[in-house]
Order: C-alpha cells, then structure tokens, then sequence
C-alpha cells in the first residue's frame, strides 16, 4: 500500500479581506499551525472551502508554496461539483507535489449512485493523468448530502490503489467510523474531529482533520501524540471542553471571532456570505465562555 | 414592477460528446425549443449545469448568441457555491442581454440563515453592478438542501425590486407556491413543472420552466396557452401522461436517451459523472413505455 499522509491536520480558516482571501493572514497562520506540529487541509469546509472560486484557490496554493510552506504538508481542499473543476484542481495539486487532495463527491445532485460516483472519480484520476496525485475522499454527508458508502470506499481502493489514499470522515457516526477501520487495515483514515481520538487510533486511524485545530493546534496533537497513555482520557477531556465551548456558536465564525480577539486583528472575524460573522454580543458571549475555561489562543 | 420572463422555458439538456459540451447538438436542441415557443433555461438541474465548470457555461453562452439565438429568450443558470462564480456568471449573462439569470442559493453549507442568504445576493448584485441583471431566484431544496423562504423573497424584492424579477420554484409543495403567489402579486412565479400549470395560472403564475419541455415542448406550451380553456383539463391529463412515463426513469438520462432515439444520434445519450446513461435494457423498456402512449419527439 502506498505511503498515506498522517498524523493532525487542520482545515485552516480563510481569512478575508475587502471580501477578498488575505494571503499574508492565510501564510502566518498556516506557519503557526505548523509550527505546533499540525499540517493544512486548507480549503476544508471549515475553510469555506466552496466559498472560494477555482482561480482563487490555485493562485493561494502557490502564493503558500512562494511563502515557503512546504507543499508535502498540504491537502488541499479539491471537490467539486463539476468534474472539470476537480480536474483543474486536482493537477494543480499534483504538479506542485501538495502531500494530497481531500475530494469530496460532487456533491449537487441527490441520491446518485456508486456507479455514478465511482465514475467521476475514475474520469478525475484519468484527467490527472499524474502519477502524484494522492487523493483523500471527504465524508461529509451531513453537509455534501452525498457520501462514499464502504462498498464503493472499497472498489475505489481496489480500481485506484496508488491514488486513492486515504479518507477524511466526518459523517459523524463512529459506528461507521469503526467499520471503515477494520475493513481496510493500514489505509489513511482520519477521523473528522478529535472527540474520540484514541479510540480511533487504537483502532488504526492514522491522525485527524479537525476544525479545531485552529484554535487548539497544540491540544489536539498533544491528544494525536499521546493517544495511548496512562492519561490519555485527561487529555482529550481538556480538548473536548475546548471543543465542547466552540462547538455552542456557529464554529467558523466563533473560531475566527476568537483568534480576532486573541491576535487583536479584527479583520480576522470576517467569513464569505451566506456565512456570517458572529453579532457582537454573541462574539462577547464566546470570549467569556472561553475565559471561563482558562483558553486562550 | 419591472418586466419579467414570461411563458414556458426549458432547462435545456446539454449534449456531450467525448466528455464534451457539444455546441452544434446543442445549438439545433435550443432552435428546436425556440421553435416551438419554448425559452431557453440553459444550465439549469436537468441541464447538468451543476456539472458543468464557469469557463464552459461562458463558452456556451457565447456559442449559442453566435449561432444566431436570441439572448432574451435565454435564462442561464448561474448558481454557485461560490459568490465570484456567481458574479462572474451572473456579469456575463447580464453584458450578453439574457432574459434573466437563474440564480440558486449558495448551496454546499446547510442550515444558513436568511440574513446570509441576503447578504450573498446583496454581494452579488453590487458585484456585477450591471442595470441589466434580472435575476430569477432558483428554489429547489429538495437538491439544494437550501431555499428561499417567503420572508428571504419579500426582502429580496424589496432590496433589489429592479433586478430580482420572479423565481423557479421546484419546491414539490404546492402550498407553498400558492402562498407564493398570493403573497408577490405580479411578480414573476414560475411552477417547476406543468402538473398543476392551469391552477398556478389562475392564481398568477407567468409560465413554467419544466425539464419535459425538452421532450414534450408543444405539449406543455399547448396547456399553458389554454390553461383557461374549457378542455383545460384534457390538455394537462396529456402532457401529465408523458410526463409520468419519463418520470419512471431517472428524469435526465431518460431525455436523452429518448432524444438519442427519435433524432437516430446516440451520442445524445451521454451525461456527465456523477450521472449514468440509462443502461440499454432501461432505454427499451422506456422506448416501449413511450410507444405505449403514442408518443413521438
């Protein structure tokens, strides 16, 4: 089985601009994130990912890589609803050697096939046409509304060995999670969220891609590291209490409202309609809340 | 108010050969709709304009004003997740002289509120900045998973009373179209089907814009010109009849395969990842279906 990308990664919050992405914002926090040990799933949906049009995204991949992040760490965000798109994307990953692409299905018609899905992403790995492409499915049906089912996880491994990677699973139901551990030993599964990490973990996961990490970088890798010590447990209550007082706002605005306060940089609290940014007094709200924890950034 | 469409449109299905978009099928399909008297809702759901990338949907505007059709029986669709998208569409469509642009909500995040649905439309039309935008709201929760509420149209209309023009609304609840109409005197309410046209009608609704006018176009103009007439009711039982035998079908590739058939052009019948071309033992059984009830493209 091919190498597979591990350990934390986060999907990087956007920053914005006059309503545009801020590359100087977007590369400092990238380094920070880094700098505690976590990789970049930028244009993840805690990115507002498909908030950002195609060009957009291309040209923040190379102006990262011009800063002098290292594109092995990167999975950016690839899916798509048209397959042109995610071919675009996808060769711009590839060429300039990010670790992955975090592929979602097309995600605009309902209730399409595995048939169907499997043939999108056969035509996409075949539009490619470069052996570096490594693509990590996203499972996100609770948001996309179309998902990749075990049986077709399985043909697309089959049908894709080299390419096909790994998967990031936010279909919030371990159940499920634990399935798709057992069913396909040494594959790149990540868990969506580090609520249950050490399970995971014991049970094959090879790391998370989690919103939070934005804001818990060091938390969540502490939680990664250590997932098998005596104090596990108390390490991840510690995150989860961090995730747990986020998680009571919208969490991409209350993510960005915190590190605007925390980095005293307002500008950092804008999101891309149809989001929008915590109202004052609820950003005031999450500030007490979290001091109540003892958090900061 | 200012003028809206008015009459019978289609989502026009969109040919591929090789992968393709093709212009010239294309181009002949819209002149068939075109005459007879059926308006052109290009890129709309049963046109796989979801699948289709920006740079495509351009192109194809331009190619079918090049090959003489006229821009203002045109509706392109220009839903995006992304609002540059949008307002790249929604430009060209307005600089072209299109009828109106059938716009979706930002569709991938789930459970938006009212005030960002707002502030994207807000964003795109201030983006655009072009008088001559008409946009048509596209309501389709159903594959959207997200759609406009009565109080969103009411600010909408009262925000941008000279650009927001009327609305598809393939909602599947006729309740809800009724309050519709009602509630937007004049204004420009389309059903997103025939099945209940004449009712509509007489409550106010301007036309339809219907995926079986790509197979049955006389048919469906044939009850909304006489939805007042005395046989009112044959004329709808007729088109309902074809209607329901497509229906036991995956809608889109069954128009095509039938298309494919009657025009003897099987290249007709391709559609695009993630959806599948009826399997020939379903595109006999829907070909003996259709001659069940006599019908002929």
């Amino acid at each position: 089985m091919p190498q597979t990308m591990k350990g934390v990664l986060a999907p990087v919050v956007t920053p914005f601009v006059d309503g545009r992405p801020d590359r100087a914002r977007l590369s400092a926090h990238c380094r920070w994130l880094l700098d505690r040990d976590c990789g970049l799933a930028v244009f993840g949906t805690n990115s507002e990912g498909n908030s950002l049009s195609v060009p957009e995204k291309i040209d923040l991949i190379d102006a990262l890589i011009e800063d002098g992040l290292d594109p092995a760490r990167m999975m950016p965000g690839a899916g798509a609803c048209a397959l042109p798109d995610a071919i675009a994307l996808c060769k711009h990953i590839a060429a300039k050697g990010c670790g992955g692409a975090l592929t979602l299905p097309p995600f605009y018609y309902k209730d399409v096939s595995d048939d169907g899905i499997f043939a999108f992403f056969a035509d996409l790995i075949d539009g490619v046409g470069d052996a570096n492409l490594a693509i990590y499915l996203y499972h996100i049906p609770p948001i996309a509304g179309v998902g990749f089912s075990l049986d077709l996880i399985e043909r697309l491994i089959a049908g894709f060995p080299d390419t096909v990677r790994g998967i990031k699973d936010s279909g919030r139901d371990d159940t499920n999670t634990f399935a798709m551990l057992e069913r396909f030993p040494g594959w790149g599964v990540f868990p969506g969220n580090e609520t249950n990490l050490p399970a995971f973990m014991k049970a094959g996961a090879v790391g998370t891609i989690s919103a939070t990490c934005n804001v818990n970088a060091a938390g969540i890798v502490d939680v990664y590291k250590n997932f098998d010590a005596p104090d596990a447990d108390v390490r991840l209550k510690r995150a989860n209490t961090v995730r747990g007082t986020f998680s009571r706002w919208p969490m991409i605005s209350a993510m960005k409202a915190a590190i605007a306060h925390f980095r005293d940089d307002p500008a950092w609290a804008a999101v891309r309609p149809p989001l929008l940014a915590l109202p004052e007094s609820e950003a005031e709200a999450l500030l007490a809340a979290l001091k109540e924890i003892d958090y900061t950034l």
